[in-house]
């Protein structure tokens, strides 16, 4: 029997690929105007995101919320989720006092939009409190353009999808609060005191409350008006105010997994991962339309379909191709029989007046395909030193920039196998982003 | 203010660094004997491992206890690290039937050797009765011999760790019953059957029971001996057995975050990134003793320090230096103004006949280091073919092998941005281990 085809990568063992991840937009992410209106929210919903959290649980001496992910830090990306849905209308994130200004720093540095900074209470309780107040309190907007709905959220739930968002928004307004649950992974058990197992529940009867949670303004407003000291100090859950001082029961809907909560270290290594995959699924060749580059192109197609990436070929990105300028994050540049970057330069500049590297990086893969048989496989010494000048360049601007070079063959066999070495080694580039290789010229 | 310091590599961001990572022998794995008399186990103790899931949560068709990490199955790594505690003496592995065969083949695969593989039943509960009857049932062992304590293990966590594996043990034969907890991560709540908030749980009474749990044999055989058919049924809990038929109260022993259950498709990447990490700690350097070799060695070894990976530095493996072949998992070899692979050869046929490549992929780092400063940094183009060549050939055998090429300079501003690229490609090698880019000599 064989075991190794049981694999990462390739297989049904890959990581997480969410349906709809809320913090990417989508490949047709032009098209959400065309959803069914059922889907509209016809009511003003703004968000709280508390973020005053201290990263204990990771061990860390940063935050978790603030940790990066290929460069930008977690709480961004929350906030990307909650900042492309078009019916939100103010995000509040609550960040302790002396974290206000590094905050303030990553709103301008990835240009979000909808978002205000206030300063959270020394509980998180409070500090919700502190952020649903703010929404009520400004002074240039009469109370009747008050949210009608609250969402609140974990800044370290970076996943959460449109979708559930929606269902909660609905259910909130419907039923004054609604929050995630999912089902329990581990059995709950009651201690003793001296540290035994007094009882167990069972499991099929209770339910791990997650976010995010719901609330008409004026329930979650009320609950924080009329809860008790006690409340505010040991307190943690807003269903359970909603509850006590509201009489409101909530609704409590199923989410999917991707609701997970980046708690302890090993949770950065997943949700890296899965940024890195989403970030992964899709590139864009670029022939300059020439015969011998289209041919490469439509052979690598085929190879890294297998792969699990789907790519799509266009002659240069003029014209209604300048979509893949605005929405692509990856690049494979076939330049034929030319040692010259020239294509590659002219793209860099194509990238950069696009801003298309300010939230994610860009991968650039300069595919070399040489007509000669020759063996001289690295071609004139200036030509590596180029790429990697090149590459150290764009790096600054958050492109990496790698190349691959490969000899046309007419031995069917041989050029296959090129290709295949092309797409595998194209694939792994895109998939790991790795810093440490931009500039090599690889062989394939 | 500066945000972009904070990293997911190199920093206080990064992915869970287990104290003494039990599926990996540490690097003074042979000191295990000099342990602290009160730290040995004076009784017989038997594991039982419940490897009958079908991975409903991750979503996969193939249970995640047989998916791959770096080519091994996660049982394997989880069987591993009870192999390794000296006290334990049996692995039952309880399998669904259809896997048996899986199964004995993996144990062959991997040569593990305490193992012995028991069909599972229809529930969780009967698999378990299945694996600690069989404890008790073999024909050769008087009665005597039968195992003081039986641990009960998940498959799917695979990090567990020898001094929490002894707690649980030793409070297991003084209790009759042990069992790990965790604190709560989300609040737990009851649900209406409409499926609205009852109540919520006061989250610092309760904790999640988790696994690793002990019993002494005399209570798991008595529990399954007399609980019910409901039990069997539906039940899940372990030391709720012991509880209601043993009267036993289980002693709740607090288990580090290391003890995580890979449940879903995100912890599958978190595993495979531990794994990694775990593999990647420190390098064994070898310099073959020529001067500008052992240079470069000192230098890379305090760049790559910078990086936080460890490296020794030993001219060859001859000798006391033979016990590198035994517990390195990645070797840089410097080879200086050769462009002859001999010595990665001959390291090859040194870690082969070790049988170092079983369990893990090993990295080699071939670093040609050319004393020449002309411009020519490609040397023949033979070099780069036989490179591929011998890569290819390493990969069949599990070891993965890659090049990097520098030119000595003496211009001393230059010959630092050298070496720490080297340090840098390495690092990112080592740490990534990626197949498709086996064979490559790259630039530094």
């Amino acid at each position: 029997m064989e075991v190794n085809h049981i694999n990462m990568q390739g297989n049904d063992c890959e990581p997480d690929r969410p349906a709809h991840p809320g913090i990417f937009p989508t490949r047709e992410a032009g098209k959400s105007d065309d959803q069914p209106p059922e889907r509209s929210v016809d009511f003003p919903v703004s968000v709280v995101l508390p973020a005053g959290g201290t990263g204990e649980r990771t061990g860390l001496q940063t935050p978790k919320q603030f940790c990066s992910f290929l460069g930008r830090p977690l709480i961004s990306y929350t906030i990307q989720a909650f900042e492309r849905v078009s019916w939100i209308q103010t995000i509040v994130v609550v960040v302790s006092k002396e974290n206000v200004d590094l905050m303030t720093d990553i709103i301008q540095r990835f240009q979000h939009r909808k978002v205000r900074v206030v300063p959270g209470g020394s509980t998180r309780h409070r500090s919700i409190r502190n952020g649903v107040l703010s929404l009520g309190e400004e002074e240039e907007r009469p109370a009747g353009d008050r949210p009608k709905v609250v969402i609140i959220h974990d800044a370290v739930r970076p996943f959460v999808e449109e979708d559930f968002l929606y269902k909660i928004a609905i259910a909130a307004k419907e039923q004054g609060a609604a929050g995630a649950i999912r089902p329990l992974v581990s059995t709950v058990i009651a201690t003793t005191s001296e540290g035994y197992l007094d009882h167990s529940l069972e499991r099929a009867k209770y339910r791990a409350s997650e976010m995010p949670q719901g609330f008409t303004y004026d329930v979650i407003h009320q609950a924080y008006q009329r809860c008790s000291e006690s409340d505010f100090e040991f307190g943690t859950e807003c269903l359970h105010l909603a509850l006590q001082y509201c009489g409101t029961n909530a609704k409590l809907i199923q989410g999917p997994p991707t609701l997970w909560k980046v708690t302890y270290k090993k949770d950065l290594a997943a949700a890296e991962s899965i940024i890195k995959e989403t970030l992964s699924r899709s590139a864009c060749v670029l022939t300059g339309g020439s015969a011998p580059a289209v041919a490469l192109a439509d052979a690598l197609q085929k190879a890294i379909g297998a792969l699990d990436m789907e790519l799509d070929i266009v002659p240069d990105l003029m014209g209604e191709n300048t979509r893949y300028l605005l929405k692509e994050w990856n690049f494979i540049q076939v330049s034929v029989d030319r040692s010259c970057l020239s294509e590659v330069e002219a793209l860099l500049t194509d990238l950069d007046a696009a801003y298309r590297a300010l939230l994610h990086p860009l991968v650039i893969i300069w595919v070399h395909l040489s007509a000669s048989d020759e063996l001289s496989i690295s071609g004139t010494a200036a030509e590596p030193a180029a790429l990697m000048d090149l590459a150290s360049a764009a790096k600054l601007r958050n492109v990496l920039l790698y190349g691959v070079q490969l000899r046309q063959s007419k031995d069917a066999e041989r050029w296959e196998r090129s290709v295949l070495k092309v797409a595998e080694i194209a694939s792994a580039l895109i998939r790991e982003k790795s810093p440490a290789l931009i500039g090599q010229l690889l062989q394939a």
